[in-house]
């Protein structure tokens, strides 16, 4: 962290609209993290004991994801799975049978670790483990990376090039994928990084269990379809990319496999709308010889020099 | 808890669609947890000397019961009440009519104690002393389980088994009933389950007493109707086990009981669908004779080296 | 705490329907907790110091109360307004105003303190300073008391009988009003309760200042509107007593003013429901002669010999 | 904290309704709280190394505040925008385009400091550097102040006088902009207050960031707009000030600005509302030479001797 007079350039650049391929004219990405058991057992370890916990959690790999494939060929789509590598070990028939249905199985961490403030070389560690664990079982050497949590490091993006990765999707500053400098160097390489939301997640809207995630509060898929369905619209309006993230712990149960049916029957109602992997939104984005851009990381002001007091 | 190389064998399978007696696609059971006092002095024993959270326990027993066993003799219904041993001791002919109206009693813990992390030993004794209990009120030696807030430990099921249950409702991975083996050894006795999901519960939805139970939000029985009835559209579809979960004590409040009697409603007009008891969507599965599936416990990857940070 | 053998009398008894003043088949009754700026100092004293939070509490008695007083006085109706002593010594005028617009003002504590755990001599001191306060500002002599956060101990009833009180409406064990006798033995005195309920206070509805009170969740009055609304149709098909719980300085606020005039207008529509104070209510009943019931504390039953360990 | 013997002098005295210009019978001002990385910073300095939560606050001066400023030109509004300092030199492109655009742009401290507590020593240092840091980048010396958080000390008033503002705008103890006597003295000076209030913020229906901002609840913008929408139209029936608060990195996604736009256009619809800055509701307010109006601190009452006890 470092300490400036606070009065920086003004590097920030935001990312604009990109041209879709031939008679597009938005983009929308369904995308779905196989987190598992492993997004509990990184929160709290000890949850290994608890059988229910763990039935939940397991409920995406059994039920949720073959009922999201099923609905995904009924409507004809290919969609986008990020799969920890410990859940490619635990559930291999399953995640093979993404991969063979055509789908996108792309890194979402070895074992869901909480990223935040984790060293290089433990994540550089951690990115080949997930790289081993979906070859191994998939047959798959991943092109796209997603953080657990979306909580990537600023030297993720480095980390991510140096292992041939073609996109991250974990950032939240643009509506339109664009072209990310793995660093501020001048000559720095890049990637693709196709941006998500907070509001276009369904943990926050139906993710608890009590003590291990969630707010206790559980919304309605009534509630859930009506707020992606109005994001749906607007970004359709702007020509940009819709990412959509489900779990299929949460988003696998019945009614709220429904709601996502409706979703995906708003969208073949838009027209021009690309409904792809992120693979391939991103190596459309990447054929656009795009002028990468930075994420600068702040700088602490040295005038705020009082401790933030707030909790 | 074992570590392991992270490879495990592929034993995970789903619990598939099932066979439904003569003349029905589906079932649907109305269950309801009597916890009354026993699930907030379990969270806070000293709440004992509050008296109003003593008393907002106390109205499920008290008003909640009877205006349910109304409700259910109306529409010609049978539920399940699953009911802690001390709550059976505190409310004797409360419990007694809901046996005398001919709906099943069944086990829910002695004081709704927190199972998670309890070791055999405990839950044995309390197991014991929750199935005397009722014996000793009700006339009732329960064929079915819950455990309080659904948290089974990987060894209950063979506790259960040990003691001649039927069946636990408490696990989360499947739509359907299932043979459940009761530990991971190939000749392993079984038990049924019939599985549960947070979002059919109705404690998220409106529980809250300040500092004791609840996130703070409590939401309209309008929005709960709406949810449950997504759920049970969906389920009935899918010719799945519909199990919803009830506390006398919230959802016995009068527009709550209103917003259940039109689920009923809407239950009665569903075709097909078998709306019963758990222990006869159970004695059914029992019949089937299905092969006994396993819930693997997770096995702690050695590559996660790395003390998970997230709290 | 006194631990038994958990084999509890029968003692029991739900509070039945009661009949109501000829004309009337139902009752509703409008209250407000005057609470201002007590309820916030007294969840974190130093928030004396911080305006805006301070500004926020005043709004009830400043804006709030005259419009509510106003509504009121629109549709010819009496309510209850609880007010701490302290709120009478700082908002002498408006709680002035209150009493002499022929409502109701009953007592709610001296300075929003929390009564859980008090001990009996000290609830005495604040029941008796809050006493003071309002026959010092409005010249009047509450017959009526409610405990902050409606944490009623089990020695205040007989702190209330004491001090000749009518009523208390802080339990929620019954739709009902009934006599509630002091204590368990045999010849107690008792007094009126008037019962509340969690889902029907705006509290969990509105309420949020940060660290200081609230989940961080604001309904929308429509939310609100809806919830409320199908309880008083329910109660109202019941017989029973609608006790309505809203804080001028929540319900107060332009929409949410609304919000309630549209209740107040649906009340109006009710054939047989007689809109009155909880004075009235609780007169009423005592004029029944009902025997008084008890809420018997729980035991602690020696079984119970775990560690509860949820937190 | 001054103790007294609980009898203060009724000095308290709400705002009520002012006259509004020429053809206009209320008024309605939309402001934007650019806070950027500052708010989330100065709440958890560490997610200074978080490039995601960090890309999340940026979206807000990249993304959002371009489409806030297009939608506003389409309807010829203006608006407010209290800029923190530190956004200023981060985004001084960005802040300079909101000026150029004859758009008001007001003071919002520098870095978004916690002001809770805060010794006047260092808010006044907190303000010159935001008002150096305005002039700086934008060429602006702002008239108006909002405290970060709406946490006003009883010495900020006084400070702002001091400094020459024109107005605050971070209280909440009325409908309608009143002058603010900036301390209880006889001849003390005033400045005007815009009151606001948490129910017309953004950040309690969409802040969102684990660990760091938000009860983990999403809102969907529909019900934000029907809350919005109902206080909107409750306030302009009383001739008061409707003052919404949204957040560019918040409000400036797309669904999101949709929705305020529909909320724009309702406010066209209305008779009588002008549509304008806060600066113009002072200066508005100042010349109609209204008596200053104290908020005078409460005085912890003797009596109040036992310990609060609630957390």
């Amino acid at each position: 962290m470092t300490r400036s007079d606070g009065h920086q350039r003004d590097v920030n650049t935001a990312a604009g609209p990109i041209g879709w391929p031939e008679g597009f004219t938005a983009a929308a990405c369904l995308t779905f993290d196989m987190d598992a058991e492993a997004a509990v057992l990184s929160t709290d370890i000890s949850s290994v004991d608890r059988m229910s916990p763990m039935s939940h959690q397991s409920y995406g790999p059994l039920v949720g994801v073959p009922r999201i494939l099923d609905m995904l060929e009924r409507h004809g789509l290919k969609a986008t799975f990020f799969v920890p590598g410990y859940t490619a070990h635990r559930y291999p028939a399953t995640v093979r049978s993404v991969a063979e249905a055509g789908h996108e199985v792309a890194h979402h961490s070895y074992f869901h670790e909480n990223t935040a403030g984790m060293d290089a070389r433990t994540e550089a560690d951690m990115l080949d483990l997930g790289i081993k664990a979906l070859q191994e079982v998939a047959g798959v050497t991943p092109v796209g990376y997603r953080a657990p949590m979306w909580e990537l490091n600023y030297h993720t993006p480095r980390l991510l090039e140096d292992r041939g990765f073609l996109y991250d999707s974990s950032l939240m500053d643009a509506d339109h994928p664009y072209r990310l400098a793995v660093d501020e160097r001048p000559q720095a390489g890049s990637i693709v990084q196709v941006p998500v939301s907070w509001g276009l997640d369904d943990w926050e809207q139906y993710a608890f269990l009590p003590g291990l995630i969630g707010s206790g509060v559980i919304e309605s898929p009534a509630k859930a379809l009506e707020m992606w369905t109005w994001e749906l619209e607007a970004m359709h309006r702007l020509g940009a990319c819709f990412v959509l993230t489900c779990h299929p712990f949460l988003s696998g149960r019945p009614s709220r496999a429904e709601a996502l049916e409706r979703l995906i029957e708003r969208m073949k109602e838009l027209p021009g709308l690309w409904i792809t992997t992120v693979a391939e939104v991103a190596r459309h984005t990447a054929s656009l010889d795009l002028v990468p851009r930075t994420c600068p990381q702040p700088r602490i002001p040295e005038q705020a020099y009082w401790v933030p007091r707030r909790p």
